[in-house]
């Protein structure tokens, strides 16, 4: 289990790994966070000895991963009156529904491994895996419903609705490689931006803010998502598996149209060919870097960055709605990390 | 798409099948519940032109089924103030619900066929199968958040969470026939029993009535749920397999402890050679027939059957709580049709 001072590491590294004012801002959140992070790891902590359901759950909540929606969650209710059991809960339930997301993806793309080790569907099973997604998308609704105020969980059912819609949406694309930029954005605001919407808007309303600062939040989770996805996208072709703990070229080889395909076969439409070569017959490592080489070379992977750092930059323009200090400067850390990840 | 008459024939027949009384009672239904089963199907039904999601849920919805749970709902609101737009989104949720569970229980089991078709998995894939099942589910809550009271809702998180984890207590036991008796209420009170519960509390309180008569609302349908499943467990041996549309020895072939399998194993233990062999190997029609033959000679069938007529009878009890009156006469014959059924 990563406790909340290897979730911080994690984010100083990917932040030191491009420029050191991002470190330095990250710096400023460690004190910050740490507490109300272990409270969420506690949270989070499935108790051994349960059934197979639960230890499927707790196979991919242990890895860890990033926590940047509780991370999220803690920050927002930090620009208000802080982070209490009500934004404890929130936060808990933004990384559970999360996690249940993750667990169907896996059964839906055939997954085999994640954050570094098998994942849970190849340990304890699709059908499994099926019902510990359920279980957890359940769990985050429980907590929501005891905690908030009935717009938070109405908000969090409409995101979870967008979310599902957006998954099958890129599935029904699966196999088509060259689409527009609207479809990418469309896919990527519901399956991924659409949680970090709810994390901001949630943390928020638990911190007290009001309704204009709210709407600012969910805008902001909004352009982080985005700029999320964005980079996730151009780590599928250019990361570092060790670093990721994931396989390259895995969107590609399952026929998803990454945000950095998408700039690419618009510089360069004949690249569809050999793209679409590799979505269906896979390739070796040395293949992989000629590929990731020519698709560099179109300019889409700086593009991909490029419109990661714009998605970015807005995001923090509509922090200038609250009041300076450790939680703004926090988010705006939180933003620059976004796109100098590398996992 | 199977309109209000038709879901009331099923009923007529299923119960004139069996003795004419309950057929008569039903008759006092039809009028009863015309109108309020023809808004559920309406709500129920789901555009055309929609996404691969939505076409997925909806060959299932546009099966028909027994909606035995939104009449559920629609006749416990009618011991109290009646049918309204509250119980509409009730009873329709109940019914989303169930058919939520159905779509990833396709998944899980492999199911080929449902409701004498194809199943939606078969149709439209398995990872479509599980996304839809998510979105019938998360639509399902927003229909209750935005029309019940919050301790309507929190019921119906409780049982979810409780039929998933029936389900998977049911996934991990695959395999053994020879369980105990009170394992395999467990897994029916979870899976089965609990929305037919929540249906009836539900229906309840959008109808008025007080918490000691939705209290014995929820006992009835605990009851009429185990009922259910009693005879859905003796249909999978001794059914009709053109008119349940299910294939006969499936829950035996996945491995699944059937009620009549457990009652069975314990009358005669030595069986379990035999039915091991069928769960590994299947069978064709005639060794089907002749094992019917040997686990009714058992007498299993026969206790199965009886322990639902208990139930039903502990049902209708329950009814003493209420005035005499056409919704509560036609819960009575509800509570015998169960027993009476044949799909």
């Amino acid at each position: 289990m990563l406790g909340e001072s290897g979730v911080l590491d994690q984010l100083g590294t990917m932040s030191r790994a491009r420029n050191l004012k991002v470190a330095e801002r990250l710096d400023h959140v460690r004190p910050l966070l740490a507490e109300d992070l272990a409270a969420v790891e506690a949270a989070l902590a499935i108790p051994e000895g349960e059934r197979a359901i639960h230890l499927s759950a707790g196979h991919l909540l242990a890895r860890g991963g990033k926590r940047l929606r509780p991370i999220c969650v803690a920050l927002a209710s930090k620009l208000g009156s802080g982070f209490g059991p009500r934004a404890l809960d929130l936060a808990v339930a933004a990384e559970l529904v999360h996690n249940a997301t993750l667990l169907h993806d896996d059964v839906v793309d055939l997954g085999a491994s994640r954050r570094g080790a098998p994942t849970a569907r190849v340990v304890y099973g699709n059908a499994i895996s099926i019902f510990a997604g359920d279980w957890l998308l359940i769990d985050a609704l429980r907590r929501v419903r005891r905690s908030s105020s009935a717009d938070v969980l109405e908000r969090l059912l409409d995101v979870i609705d967008e979310m599902i819609v957006a998954e099958s949406r890129q599935l029904e694309r699966r196999g088509q490689l060259s689409i527009a930029i609207e479809d990418w954005t469309s896919v990527a605001a519901g399956k991924t931006a659409a949680l970090f919407r709810w994390a901001m808007y949630a943390g928020g309303r638990a911190g007290g803010c009001s309704e204009a600062q709210a709407s600012a939040l969910e805008q902001f989770g909004q352009h982080v998502g985005l700029a999320f996805q964005a980079i996730d996208d151009v780590l599928d072709l250019a990361g570092n598996a060790s670093v990721t703990g994931k396989v390259l070229f895995a969107d590609l080889c399952e026929g998803k149209a990454s945000l950095s395909i998408v700039l690419a076969l618009r510089a360069r439409p004949e690249l569809e060919h050999s793209l679409r070569a590799v979505a269906e017959t896979g390739l070796d490592e040395e293949a992989g870097a000629r590929l990731t080489k020519e698709i560099a070379s179109t300019g889409a992977l700086d593009e991909a960055r490029r419109f990661a750092d714009t998605e970015v930059a807005a995001a923090i323009a509509l922090l200038d709605a609250f009041e300076a200090g450790p939680a703004r400067a926090a988010l705006v850390g939180i933003a620059h990390a976004m796109t100098a990840r590398e996992l």
